[in-house]
């Protein structure tokens, strides 16, 4: 009898598999086309403890109960289809844990059904890509506190480990695993995009080649930086095409692709009221990269007068990288934000300072400026986006002419900038007493009667202002 | 026997009601508290053909047959309750009109249903706010052609009515007329924020007076500019309070609120994969707004540095104002690039064209420009974002500097600027034949082997990054 089953055996599930094996847990797995079961243990399997199974019923009665089932399947329907397939083979406190990137509301709607059963489930963020899977990635695990104490020995042991311990919590109630892994890859996207508008700078403004700004990026990442995202974009950098001898990343066509769940966290920041410019614009960078082929009938129809200015190298590259830490900070505020209020809105009850250690390896979004960002919410658990300390403060305020001078020398160079100017302008909307929305709810009450509230007494006002 | 009926007697309904009868029609109405009934009759009706129900059997029963009934109830569930109370009396071949902002997902829901019903429906956008509806707004209807004609003439009589016709037309199949209402509204919250963060430099760069800014805006409103929500911004500024004898601008709080078209507008645009970032980021304006009490803390604690430059009062007004129609078109632009993606996808069958001219009375986005916008479309009905015309860049290239200046200098006031900014960085995006977006494919594949494409030859590649 084996102690774990895995279904779903593309590469993720199949790294996942190895890991969990390696830390000495006997692993059924199964996968619907048997190929790929084939393959998979042909190739990848050596010593480890790992028992392939091509029919259902075989699967599920070699597993060790309660059983424990991770499914490593496609969002999605596919993990609906899943579960109707192995339900009548299951009893009464198995758990089902999908570690796939299920959309939230498919989580607490599965969970819900499956209660009603009696079969447990965890909907478990899993980061870290392909290495992460393999090596140790960061597992953010969300449903009941029981279900997860079932599980709990083996999701630590196969966590990535920091000396702040696995990168592994009980996050919260019902979807909280899945909904703080989607915000995790909104501000992916964003922390992505903002890497991209600074490499613009690098390239176009000082036209540096890829190899330069490789050694740029690697300085960074030696300091505060320091990130899996810059580590991969210094190597990325330096990296040759074999056959052609150029630099790769001068090759790749720039039309960014995506999976949904960075459009997921945008449209669910906007439900709850969030603000998170950032993490959108990232997603919209990404869809105006698509239209490649109407970007270049454009560009040939506009002339572009480039400024006369005096580049001071070494000044840029410092902004560049104070810019870059600038916005990768109010991505970070922006998710926050977004995950502090589902916990409330859901009753999720997420610890952040929780979120951020887990954070801190194995996935795709761990950095040093984690610690700062754990150190700030430590002093204030109530510091929902981060921005009320005086470490905040400072850290930004200090940044601020270099973002400003990077966004403004951008433009001079028709360099669009999505992440990093609403970055700074979410920071400088958040530090504004005053801004000009009362024209806003004036305009709303001139033409709908939509009322507003003054600032010298309370209520709710109407004004006939044609009549005025 | 009365020619249509109308349900939900809000400011909306009444005006309608009011529009209707008024043009020669006779209306029952029916509201289901009898109160807000009878004091519409008593308060608001005078000579006109209207007549109270207070039931909904002689209600629907006062209506030739097939009946015509106006919905003007509050979006969402209303709708649903409403139906399904008068279906039990309607007779095959009676036409709903939904003339609320009903989520258009729920319209293309309703029309199934009832046709399965032998019910017609139509989802109808109505623009204007109170007094288009009584005037004469701009009407949306969609679904079928059938249904759109048996109402089309009262349609055409209490539409606003311009040079060039009536505002109204038969927009689409389905969801058409709500899914373009939708948008409308999008579109207005992204020119209602640029019209603010305008302001915002008028009043806090230029110190002026809202007199001061009136006499600008109303300037502006006799120019390229003219348009419905330009010149209520100068009454605006004018207004007094009367209590007090401050402007009353000055007076109302600056918490932006919505009632959630803008939002559907951007989460369905991030579905559609069409980038609208001006109309996303006047949304994130109004929630950053709502946090005011974070914002007055914040503000304190920060020391914002003023730059101390010489101000040219003329060139900013100047560079304001192209700024502005930059802005303006930028989000026209991004507006009907998603209407015509949802036309082809949900094949709505709308002519853009046709939407610029209904727009250009009664609705609240009605403009001067809106002839400029159906001109470019003329040329080229394939021209979806507007952009791929002679004109059209001409138009946004003169107005490059102001709107790179503008953004420029209202950072040294720590402005936030986020239609400005977006509508400019959307602009550059669309004029880039080389995004920085490679870099984001190689990220994408190095940690998850999501592969990319390549400049110099077709197919997929992936790389092993860490190998090379």
């Amino acid at each position: 009898m084996n102690e774990i089953g895995l279904i779903g055996l593309a590469v993720m599930g199949q790294n996942l598999a190895l890991n969990i094996a390696r830390k000495g847990y006997s692993v059924s797995v199964f996968n619907r086309t048997s190929e790929k079961t084939q393959e998979f243990m042909q190739n990848k399997v050596k010593d480890e403890q790992i028992k392939p199974y091509y029919d259902i019923k075989s699967f599920v009665e070699s597993l060790k109960r309660p059983r424990k089932i991770i499914l490593m399947v496609k969002a999605g329907k596919p993990v609906d289809d899943v579960i109707q397939e192995f339900l009548p083979y299951l009893d009464k406190g198995d758990l089902i844990i999908d570690g796939g990137n299920s959309y939230f509301k498919d989580t607490s709607r599965r969970i819900k059904e499956l209660e009603e059963k009696g079969i447990l489930y965890l909907g478990m963020g899993v980061s870290g890509g392909e290495a992460g899977a393999l090596h140790g990635p960061s597992l953010m695990p969300g449903g009941t506190q029981d279900a997860y104490e079932m599980v709990k020995d083996v999701l630590l042991k196969i966590a990535a480990q920091t000396e702040a311990g696995p990168c592994c919590t009980y996050v919260g109630n019902d979807s909280a695993g899945h909904f703080v892994k989607m915000v995790h890859n909104g501000i992916e996207y964003a922390i992505m995009q903002a890497i991209t508008e600074v490499y613009d700078v690098l390239r176009k403004v000082l036209k540096l080649s890829p190899e330069e700004i490789g050694e740029i990026f690697e300085k960074w990442n030696n300091g505060e930086l320091n990130s899996f995202l810059m580590e991969i974009s210094y190597k990325i950098m330096k990296c040759k095409d074999k056959e052609t001898g150029k630099y790769l990343v001068d090759l790749i066509l720039d039309e960014a692709e995506q999976k949904g769940t960075g459009k997921w966290t945008s449209q669910t920041s906007l439900d709850l009221g969030i603000p998170t410019p950032s993490l959108n614009l990232a997603v919209e960078a990404r869809s105006l990269s698509f239209f490649k082929e109407e970007r270049v009938q454009l560009a040939k129809r506009v002339t572009k007068i480039y400024p006369e200015i005096d580049i001071d190298k070494e000044k840029i590259i410092k902004d560049l990288e104070n810019a870059l830490l600038f916005s990768v900070f109010a991505s970070f505020s922006q998710g926050l934000w977004v995950i502090s209020e589902a916990s409330k809105v859901f009753e999720y009850n997420i610890d952040l300072s929780e979120v951020l250690r887990i954070w801190k390896g194995g996935c795709i979004i761990r950095a040093k400026i984690l610690d700062f960002l754990r150190d700030i919410i430590k002093e204030n658990k109530e510091n929902v986006n981060l921005l009320n300390s005086e470490k905040a403060l400072s850290f930004l305020m200090d940044k601020i002419d270099s973002i400003k001078y990077i966004t403004n020398l951008a433009k001079d160079f028709y360099l669009p900038m999505l992440v990093l100017n609403s970055s700074l302008d979410y920071f400088l909307s958040m530090i504004e007493e005053n801004l000009p929305a009362n024209l806003i709810q004036a305009q709303r009450d001139f033409f709908g009667a939509h009322t507003y509230r003054r600032i010298d007494k309370e209520g709710i006002f109407h004004t006939e202002w044609e009549a005025e």
